[in-house]
């Protein structure tokens, strides 16, 4: 199958110019599934929680409406990051295929001051059995905790998406462990940019990229630009977790001995 | 503290040799903590569960008597694997101090066909509260799996020792993810060197290191030659779990969540 990460620019605010341009973006690339940034709709720096809430939706909101009819007419799939509004706030990833909605995320481990504006995520760490393969998400700062590509993996997960809005340098090499550790292909959606609101200045990496099971890195964006990378990927590889004829990477794994 | 990883290349099978070399090679440096490979005393590539046997020693036998008057006459530590022979064969890891043997690791994940020489360990995965700070012991193979440093951080160590026989080339790297991902140190001590035997060759790829809590690199050796790497580190660096106002490495797990 074909995955691509999407790298976006959004205008922080601005939520039908992101949606029209990410799908504008997509209009010319051939994909299966396609991976966008976390909260690649409203952007990221928040000044408060009421701002917080008026760029929110529900799950069959705006945004939804206009992926889930990209996603029909082009017959494939789209994870992308929004402001899930229920009678909370999460910071959530909502995966549409060709008959709408397959699945829902929401963030299980914020990061700094997203805890001030959304609640913690209470769908575990979800996998969705899709034609095109198991599909697992997490978001961004999910990957410092080693136990988010974990959990999905060992749900059966063969593809983890990843909408990221990254400020720090450390997750695109991170990932790669992440890969490695699990045998699963990751495929990580960042944006560029700054954003520069009430005194608060965050300045996003890039570095989007789709890492194969053997820990090789297939596509890597750059940090300035936005931007879209595909590969070509066959799950299968990530069903194989035995290394040899003594080690498979799960059935190898020894709880008993572990103190988590 | 000043932690080292001593690189060798050993002779296959020659104890006395390889005891004796490395320790006229930590004669001449200034460490706290030195940190020997994987097998350091004997080699890797046996080729029958006999030679492995008649190599093998017990936890106070010939390695551990030289290790010993080493680290009483330099005032220092010493993690080193060998070995163990008790009723049955582990390959193990041991840490020697001025005052004798101060904690033993059993290497929990074989590797390959070490599983036809040696038990799997059964001592989970241990920390040793010592003068100099909080080790923990895992041995190559461990970095694999997320759960052996994150088990040993969770009990509580602030470095982690790992002897090492590496010859695929992913753990160096690796290695730095399971620093950031736990905030700990990590020595990484590998040999180098090939070892043809029964029509069986693995060579060794070296790159010993020390890594920060933060992923930097503080010392990485090459590839071929044997030599020693020190590194001034303060482990109270490794006690700082907290990232922000919001987000602290450890309480911020979610196991709930998990499904691990």
């Amino acid at each position: 199958m074909r995955v691509a990460v999407v790298q976006t620019d959004p205008v922080f605010g601005e939520i039908e110019t992101n949606v029209r341009d990410a799908i504008s973006t997509m209009e010319g690339v051939e994909a299966d599934l396609f991976v966008l940034p976390e909260l690649f709709n409203t952007g990221y720096n928040f000044v408060d929680v009421q701002e917080a809430d008026r760029l929110s939706e529900s799950t069959s909101g705006y945004t939804f409406d206009l992926m889930s009819t990209f996603a029909r007419r082009k017959s494939c799939y789209v994870a992308y990051g929004f402001i899930e509004k229920t009678v909370r706030l999460y910071n959530s990833a909502t995966l549409v295929g060709p008959y709408g909605m397959m699945g829902l995320y929401r963030k299980i481990h914020l990061y700094n001051k997203e805890n001030l504006f959304f609640s913690p995520g209470d769908l575990g760490f979800p996998v969705f059995n899709l034609p095109i393969g198991r599909i697992g998400i997490m978001i961004c700062f999910d990957w410092t905790f080693p136990e988010s590509a974990r959990s999905l993996a060992l749900k059966g997960a063969q593809l983890i998406v990843h909408p990221s809005n990254l400020v720090l340098p450390y997750c695109p090499d991170a990932m790669i462990t992440r890969s490695i550790e699990n045998r699963v292909f990751t495929a990580t959606a960042d944006r560029v940019g700054t954003e520069n609101r009430g005194g608060v200045s965050f300045t996003f990496i890039g570095n989007s990229e789709i890492v194969a099971t053997n820990g090789t890195v297939l596509q890597r964006l750059g940090s300035k630009e936005s931007g879209v990378a595909v590969a070509y990927i066959d799950l299968q590889e990530a069903s194989k977790k035995r290394l040899n004829q003594y080690n498979d990477l799960f059935e190898g794994r020894r709880p008993d001995q572990y103190s988590l």
